[in-house]
């Protein structure tokens, strides 16, 4: 099976700026006069905050200009209507890191759904604080390293041309200059549905807390734990017959498929960032 | 509270045409000439079938054409790119006769919401085949005939100048003249997860068949029963637990919910129909 | 349509005690021994507390013994098994006194509800601090005393015979005597999922949190603002397109549901409290 | 992680009869007799068919009396009673054997849960008809064997001493003798929100038909094709904007969860068949 996401023909573009009149008109148009067969386009206007946002991919098969000249010929325009843009046309599929503790349901899955062609994306390194994710990394014939220090993690980073980090239920705060290297380009999964329950022991304080329904968040890291934009969420309904297990259980499948979700979603280029919070473009 | 939806000063523009490039950036381009402030934009591609939808809504306010202008000077355009179009430039609030037999939950459950400003429409008119309608229509002030035959109906929504007719669990199957006459403007609510358990009696067949989640569903009528394009669904757990008159109550919650939905996205013009399908924007 | 639930010819039982070898077998014997038709019996232990709950309802038809005999001859079990036990035998139908404010789908939705069957209860008494409650009340011909003071409410519930508090989004703090005098016996609807977004304006505080699901809660109030045993809680994906209205009005249907559903369970005594936390016999 | 579910050291009864007073009392003094320390009780009554259904479990720890004495000692009360009965006192975790086909994630979803205790089994043989599961069935060590004859597959089955046969995306149809044979221990997944889409392409028949929600269904197979007894379905949202790769994609998610949970049921002996239904004590 073949899936469609993030096929190496097309060509992205995000947008956001304050909102104004003919936007639209004047994107598309330039798109238009080169040529651009538009696969998916979609807009999201924030009123309150009088900012606009625009998602556009297109075919770069009939495309009549390179992204260097894309670059040189767009940006009178983007300067004139006041546009943050992000342009990616991608020579190379991006590359991911796994970060991953002694809970290895989320990682298994990543590498499955990879290799299955869920996400669109190579994984050359997985670093790890904790023994047993060598085998499944062993299976999936990807690099290993176990608790490599801060100087030596940013070093493997670059030197594998990481684009993106996941936490894969990484039990490790990550210091302050970490967090902001790589600003937005961490995705963490946290197993509850936040802002309840922020912290350590989320199922625990749920359960102590008598919810009737469970939750796992996916979102970028900041500096404030547990407090970055929220990309994804997912929930499951509870009842007093749910002990602490059961909870944990239920909520790893949660965890896996919030951060399945949100990793592709940012690997096919569909989130914005903004006022803490995401704008994702399905 | 007043809600967004439907206000008055909006223009809406609904299209569809065969996929071509271009289609965005003339459209917008169009609209911006005449000093649109666009409020929502949505576009959808089917690639399998080559065809393209839009949804447009814009500002009266500041808009610099009339309705028959905008029409006139719209046409060529329209016509050379072989648009489908449906334009609305609300001059009144649209109108909705319901039709309801002795189940009255989701005519209780209208009646509420167009009080409240959940759906933006006028009620002129109830039309009931039961006898326990009588009570709410009196206390919303809305008219209400009793079973009237088919002649009669025609006469009753002509002179109320209806829009829509909303079938609120009414249980008389409409006539082929009367569903081909109101084409594209009658919507159902049916008990079930369709196409699962169409007819009469879903919930006893769920029940029998065991099943662990019930639906309803709301659609489009066409002539052929249960067979219409679907704008909604909504689901809830069951058990072994749950008897039929828990299905039932269950089930009314799910019937509520998705004909309110389906009302409100079609009074806001949200939906376009083509291959039996609906697409929605939201 | 009648429903099964509430039937005046049950009654009930309601057990909390240590948890015990024994327990099931000792409690249906007692029953068996006096002809009783069990009709549900469910029961729950928590292990970390070591608890044992227990709900059961049989049919009086076939019952050998009175409610004042079933008393005398169960105390000594009780006694000697530390149970604490609730039992009813229903001799009138419950009594609900609803408290609302500006907001009355909740309200619509609960008469509405009553009179159809869904709920088992009389519902003598409407208590406001806003208008617009007047007119359905008067629909329902339901007596609705606008802001009494407290010494009122206290004097009005105790004529009415009330045995449950409903706040229907009653926008006004409780004192702590009313709290403490009705004590497990006022519900309220609370518009977050909860823990989240405690306190005024919940969907302000969502969206400003960037969250991809919202929820309502149904509770027991207790002294603490919304921190009293949860009962029902229920949730809706939301998007970025979704703004403060959408919230508001996709949380109204979620705060119906879940108030609906705990004022049901109360009514048909499926709920036992122990820990700041519900157990709910389904 | 040690979860609690199908601990070693637990006898668990399941019961059917023809429903009658006294069942409960019977059955549990008999249990208390002999020093039973329950941990789950739970019962089911169908009013329709007046059936009752039972599961029990306790702690082997304290209790008095072998498999073989209890047997003996219950045969005369079951009779009596006209139970029909079925009593695990397991000497030996169960036995699942895997069939696939070339999508594997239902596969590699079912292995990491067993490895990761989520699934109380042994997996001691996996059937494929398709070259692909032969890598992760190498990595976990599960003997593996391509394409064996229906001779073969009953001689493998009875080597293996296997439970319980998972056909996990398994694309072949069995034959009437193997279905027979295996009655009540075939579990599949069909991708459907059954009883809509039966048969093959599901998807293609959902997105053609136009549902607004896709699901997937797990249950046991009989002879007529997805008609056994349903165990567990689950359901996700889906819109215009999913095209078929979407709807096969989210469907994925849907049948890992459906599968996992209806075996570990099946295992956790938690499932009583009826009337083609299930009744699932969770």
């Amino acid at each position: 099976m073949t899936l469609k996401h993030g096929s190496a023909g097309e060509a992205s573009l995000l947008i956001s700026s304050p909102d104004r009149k003919g936007l639209v008109a004047a994107i598309s148009t330039f798109l238009y006069e080169r040529g651009a067969n538009i696969i998916d386009a979609d807009q999201h206007q924030d009123r309150q905050l009088g900012l606009f946002f625009m998602r556009l991919t297109w075919e770069l098969a009939d495309f009549s200009v390179d992204e260097a000249r894309f670059r040189r010929e767009f940006a009178p325009l983007a300067s004139q209507l006041q546009l943050t843009w992000d342009l990616a046309f991608p020579a190379r599929r991006p590359r991911v890191a796994i970060f991953v503790s002694g809970y290895l349901h989320c990682l298994v899955d990543l590498l499955h759904r990879q290799q299955a062609g869920e996400i669109a994306c190579e994984i050359p390194l997985i670093i790890s604080n904790h023994p047993d994710a060598a085998a499944i990394a062993g299976h999936y014939e990807i690099p290993l390293v176990q608790e490599p220090g801060e100087a030596r993690q940013f070093e493997l980073l670059a030197r594998q041309e990481v684009d993106l980090v996941v936490l894969a239920r990484y039990m490790q705060i990550l210091s302050p200059r970490f967090v902001a290297a790589w600003k937005g380009r961490i995705i963490n999964v946290h197993h509850s549905f936040l802002p309840a329950f922020t912290g350590a022991r989320p199922y625990h304080a749920a359960l102590q807390r008598g919810v009737k329904i469970i939750g796992a968040t996916a979102h970028y890291v900041t500096e404030e734990l547990d407090q970055g934009p929220i990309i994804e969420q997912e929930v499951m309904r509870v009842s007093h017959r749910d002990q602490l297990e059961d909870l944990i259980q239920k909520g790893r499948d949660l965890e896996r498929l919030v951060l399945a979700r949100a990793v592709r979603w940012h690997l096919e280029r569909r989130i914005l960032l903004y006022a803490n919070k995401t704008v994702v473009f399905d």
